[in-house]
């Protein structure tokens, strides 16, 4: 794991606190987890609302949590002045996503002071173990002096 | 618009039915209209749910209806016993996607007898002026013999 | 067609000046054509320096020439002081390349200050009937105030 | 690194002889080394005829060495009657690549009997130094009892 600059000592909180911002989060019943400066971890249970025809998780939410947790382990880097916006991702799937916790975690492959390279590994737990269902890379854009949203005071 | 080969005259009555068991659809109020042989359109309304942190409508969300978009675009050209998968997609977010409602209109671009590539246009309806807000390039794989879920009798 | 905002009324020229000052683009015995704000076209004839192993164009020439048709059309919009960078691009292969002349038409989708989302379609051409081979979707960055190469005297 | 199914001893020298079958390779003075069962790596030196309008390595170089040692990673886990198809690829370009020699470093992701993913870091060496530059995530096709290309006699 690569050793990142910190611009924001209270980066954690800061990420938990646009996490939460996110209604979209709330809907699909996600939680974050494990911040860290320049990863982070997003989770799902399973439910019904959240399936594809067939009964497993939706390839679309797999793509969300993928982009998500790339696109805070990009802003745990920022400082604590700057936002953060999805440029582009791609998300190739591997095997279809059938259990009970999808979990995306995202890292930081190259960070910068305009765009931020990421990438996310997302996997599917089924009866508790774990197997790498997707894979996510994309850009992520700092928004320099640009609040991350209503309530951010930063 | 390119002409297809239809192989299913039924099919628009597929894709709606593969929709209906989709329960991420209803969760995101989704709706599918306007479905043609190689091209759908899904349609997302507003709400506080489907928000980023900024209150528009949120990138995985419009990465979820593109992708579902270019998805069903490939159905619709297929087999009555047959059923699609995403292998991939990439999504270019263009503006932040602010207004009241979220449109993808997906289309194919090659249809293949494994493999189809679709792209999807997003727009956002803001005061009822639509705007481009992104757009998805995916790759999609036929199942041949495959049900689609539960219920797919074909 | 889109109608984009001219930056700079010598914008062709400066695209072929560019171009030109590839090295790659001359080893390719590619040519840059049909210039316009917002559009451009490379040609490639066909050579055994430029097969894969089948004898056909190589997959990585078809995203060459479709990332470099996709980079000179956000190029065409700049200013005469800015220069262009390749942040990331897709390529989707459709059918094999086996013709006499690879062609890529690329064009703008969204011109942006920073950031420009660009699109190229791949043709090849086989007994002069051309055929959509492949399609590049790509992300361009301008760099203000920056020379586009040793002679740029922008 | 996983451990994969080997269905061919002889990949290596498959892998070689196909790369040797590539005309574009031999035009961009590539060379292909440490080939192990799913995963390879293709190394080019500098020239001039490589280069962008700065004089670094070319872009589409850099995406074609990706996609490629991605699809031999792929190839190098294929039966000795199989060969190799590029459904598609992305390229995340992180830094200039500036230096004396390029470097791309494939890898199997998850090897399918129809499609597989692989990924590449391309590095760039300067005064010997290595540097990630890029990195490249692609979905390559399984060609079924298809030769490689003339002289593939499996």
């Amino acid at each position: 794991m690569a050793t990142f600059e910190i611009r924001n000592t209270q980066f954690a909180q800061r990420v938990k606190d646009s996490f939460d911002r996110q209604g979209f989060m709330t809907h699909l019943g996600a939680q974050i987890d494990n911040i860290k400066a320049g990863q982070v971890e997003i989770q799902v249970p399973f439910s019904k609302h959240l399936s594809q025809q067939h009964g497993y998780f939706h390839g679309g939410l797999i793509g969300t949590i993928g982009d998500n947790a790339g696109g805070y382990s990009a802003f745990s880097l920022m400082a604590a002045s700057d936002s953060v916006l999805t440029v582009e991702y791609k998300l190739n799937i591997m095997t279809p996503a059938k259990g009970e916790l999808l979990v995306a975690r995202g890292r930081v492959l190259r960070p910068g002071r305009i765009l931020s390279v990421c990438q996310s590994d997302i996997f599917v737990s089924r009866n508790g173990i774990e197997k790498l269902c997707a894979t996510m890379l994309g850009t992520f854009m700092t928004m320099a002096e640009a609040p991350d949203g209503p309530g951010d005071n930063n």
